[in-house]
């Protein structure tokens, strides 16, 4: 979040990419090492993240994929999101803390804007009436979509319904995501999430110490 | 909804008032007229009205007043709108079949549009952005919310959220509804729901009686 002058608000940051490309692993680790440095980050994902939120989670992650139409999933992770902003990231930024977030606005622009019709439009008004913010860096994990899913459905979490959407909708997830890194690169870092994940880690350290100077 | 040309549309009723104002009762009542008639009406309700968005119901109508900020509010009830437009409302009235619902999107220009801070705006921005339609005749049962309110209670459904708001809330609901009949009267009619049942019926028929022919 830009400072208000103060010099006291956190760090906002997000790790976005495919199912099975590392993000929670990462996010936890880059808590962990501003941890080390004696800072306190509130560690986060979407959707979820706040009470409320983690309810309409679970409308979104689990039964079939035909569940939703895309233009209801925008809404019910705007719903999320919005819960997410108010209960838990906003108070911790307000606080001085920064805050990790595995997932925010770009896995919505991805995921319902650009894999089930042309509905980026909509994502972007909607995001502009209710969200409004962006992340000051949003770390994109990168990787071979055959690699990443079958990492991803080898968890068996329960929460499978946008991995059953095949391998064809995870290489349109791959593009959309490289797709926002390049028009954004102010805000973006593309990292290679093929590699191992210490590799990993020292890229986002790297990226992520750079906004702390 | 307006007829395509073909003359097989149904018609599009929604009931709108505040809690215990009737709105169930006299939904009930004026299908089955419908029926009498030799129609074949949907009998449905908002939030809800399809599987998808009967879970979003129960994230909406249980738990504490302060559950969710109005505008995380005005995207739940309009996701649950959009499920409920795409999976009966829809294919009900392309099949030539009335739908009754109790509540559309009026009961979210009231509750969250104008009862805590002023949401109006963005109620109408978000309905304009994925729902779009309004009902053929919406019919706003008015009555002493003194009266509806010990009604409402009364029922002990365990989906008191919104009643719990108290009294004062209540008569802004009441204010909000008779603002929204004429500010638009070609859709609205105001009914006087203080009076018995069947009074109350004949006027909702003749209302509808007038859009029949």
């Amino acid at each position: 979040m830009p400072s208000d002058g103060t010099g006291k608000a956190g760090l906002f940051v997000s790790l976005e990419g495919i199912d099975g490309s590392g993000k929670s692993t990462q996010a936890r680790r880059l808590a962990e090492a501003l941890r080390a440095q004696g800072r306190d980050p509130v560690l986060t994902r979407e959707p979820g993240g706040a009470p409320g939120a983690e309810d309409i989670r679970r409308l979104l992650v689990e039964g079939d994929p035909d569940r939703w139409s895309p233009e209801t999933e925008i809404l019910l992770f705007t719903a999320a999101r919005r819960d997410h902003l108010e209960r838990t990231i906003r108070p911790a930024l307000a606080a001085g803390r920064d805050v990790i977030t595995d997932r925010f606005a770009d896995s919505t622009r991805v995921y319902q804007g650009a894999t089930r019709g042309d509905l980026r439009g909509l994502v972007d008004d909607v995001h502009a009436l209710v969200i409004g913010i962006e992340p000051d860096l949003t770390l994109i994990l990168d990787m071979d979509p055959e690699a990443a899913l079958t990492r991803g459905l080898a968890r068996r979490s329960g929460e499978d319904r946008f991995e059953e959407f095949g391998l064809p909708f995870q290489h349109k997830l791959r593009d959309g995501f490289r797709a926002l890194a390049e028009k954004a690169p102010d805000r973006c870092v593309l990292i290679d999430a093929g590699r191992d994940a210490d590799a990993i880690a020292a890229d986002i350290a790297a990226a992520v110490a750079k906004h702390l100077v």
